[in-house]
């Protein structure tokens, strides 16, 4: 356990007034940019122990206020067995969980942090992509963990999986199914895992010596059936079409398979499709979609362990967790 | 406007002391559930000017607690676009959204109440089925909306949809394309959409002279996709399968074409299917699945603005919106 900490602890390890700390906590707005970092920085090597006392966990259960759990879209039935994961821990340890459905911005990260403020947040668990100021204001204000989706340049520990790794097994997979015509359907550039997936699919086209059709390498802006569904329609009907797709995610890898039947195009005869995350809709697709299976529910449950952790004022350590291929359908040849 | 309202109101109004109207809405599990009814009913009859004092209207806007959004089932797309349309209408007037994911019961209540409470909660839209004491206390804590799923024995203000008239257009759908021997798949009798709906198919037989196998009366505990596909294979694999199915929602039409699959029946050619809410999964089946669309973006910002209404201490008025049929290829032959 760490040392119980007070803001005048900080305030001598940072070099600053006491005054100025509890500004970087409570109207960062008014502190320099630099300033703020490099408070933060004394807190997080402190633990959280002062903040501990603001936010409840020192209190008594019946006035704890709820862990929050921040996602970047609701229609997206990923996120739903993580914050399950979540509940279930939160719950051993008497808190309730609270969902935000936003992504904080450096405009709007100021107003977000007032947000969790006025519902009395103990902690905050996010899994959207944000930018390093973003998220070290946020966990200046509460203990924060970052799940699935994870900034590396932060301290803010995570639990996430290995994207590249996970990608580039789907991708050797289509390889071995007889695939030489590679495309990926990939989504916004801002996240992680994004990046992370592309990397590993260039990496096994660049090892296999496969050469790439850069129109064959899309970006979708979003993780939105409609919207991956017209770019892969585009792709599939142009006469040189691709035969496997690696698509990001499952909502992807359903829009591929519909976009493959609007083409007039086989899956898996024509085309072999995987997918990622392991959702529902990888069973409701005809045929079925070979995919990533992410264990999102431990992903959530052992963040919010680090969380509760970090709560009590103990230092959390980071978590890869394994991933693992699920053989459906659109790479089984009949 | 309704007067300002304070506890010795309510107390007099009711014929108890002022402490008893405290503990009613601190501690209600300290007093008797008639007492409760009855302070609750002069609460709601009063207006909710003292408890927009309590919960934060009349706060400035930086002191504005969230407003909080209970849903049934986080895995389920259908509440995304309603709490989509909640958060714009919330934003408008400078309040933030909260999820909660929970089915508050008897049992539960008090300790549901006390978590809203610690969240500093203005107002709650609540989407799931919940028992008339128990919607009375959470109302009694603080404005609250029902929202898709209605109690239809409280006074507590409602948005929602006739699921009886649009099961009726549905089935009459299914009779008009030829199918005689119909079924159903529905979901848990707790929910009165799942009771309307079911009624409307049954009077839509019963008008039209159609006997009805009791095996294809399907109902399933949960809205969930694995469950619906096990119960909609035993029916499909029988040697007398139905040749039409009204499925209650678009996760249980995926299940039942899932099924029909796997038994080796055509759709639409053998089996037509009609589903219900218009979600994306409605359109990543094959085939596509015909469906009833709900209004949901239309259903939560209406939702949010009659809260909003009630936190300022106006009357809200319940409202029906209009459903339609939208048919796609499980009910167009070929």
């Amino acid at each position: 356990m760490a040392k119980k900490m007070t803001i005048d602890l900080v305030a001598q390890r940072a070099g600053v007034s006491p005054a100025t700390v509890s500004r970087v906590i409570n109207h960062p707005e008014l502190v320099s940019a630099k300033t703020t970092a490099r408070v933060n920085a004394c807190i997080r090597e402190l633990g959280y122990a002062s903040l501990v006392d603001r936010y409840g966990t020192a209190r008594p259960p019946e006035e704890r206020g709820p862990i929050v759990v921040n996602i970047p879209w609701l229609d997206n039935p990923f996120y739903s067995e993580i914050v399950h994961g979540v509940r279930d821990s939160a719950r051993t340890a008497g808190y309730d969980v609270l969902i935000s459905w936003d992504t904080p911005r450096q405009s709007t990260v100021g107003a977000y942090c007032a947000s969790l403020r006025r519902s009395n947040a103990s902690g905050l668990i996010t899994m959207c992509s944000l930018s390093t100021e973003t998220i070290e204001r946020i966990d200046a204000t509460l203990p924060t963990i970052q799940c699935a989706e994870n900034n590396p340049e932060t301290d803010v520990p995570y639990v996430t999986i290995d994207d590249r790794s996970a990608a580039r097994v789907a991708v050797e997979h289509l390889i071995s199914c007889g695939c030489r015509r590679l495309a990926i359907v990939s989504g916004p550039e801002s996240y992680k895992y994004a990046r992370g997936r592309m990397e590993g699919f260039l990496s096994v086209a660049r090892e296999r010596g496969i050469d790439l059709d850069p129109n064959w390498i899309l970006q979708v802006p979003d993780n939105n059936y409609e919207l991956a569904c017209s770019a892969a329609c585009h792709m599939l009907e142009s006469e040189n079409a691709p035969d496997g797709v690696f698509a990001c995610s499952d909502t992807y890898g359903a829009a591929v398979i519909r976009a493959a039947r609007r083409a007039g195009l086989s899956v898996p005869d024509d085309l072999m499709v995987v997918g990622f995350d392991n959702i529902d809709i990888a069973t409701m697709t005809t045929p079925t979609l070979t995919t990533v299976n992410q264990p999102r529910y431990r992903m959530g449950y052992s963040a919010c362990n680090l969380l509760l952790e970090r709560m009590r004022g103990g230092a959390a350590r980071s978590m890869t967790l394994e991933t693992e291929l699920i053989v459906r359908e659109s790479t089984t040849r009949r």
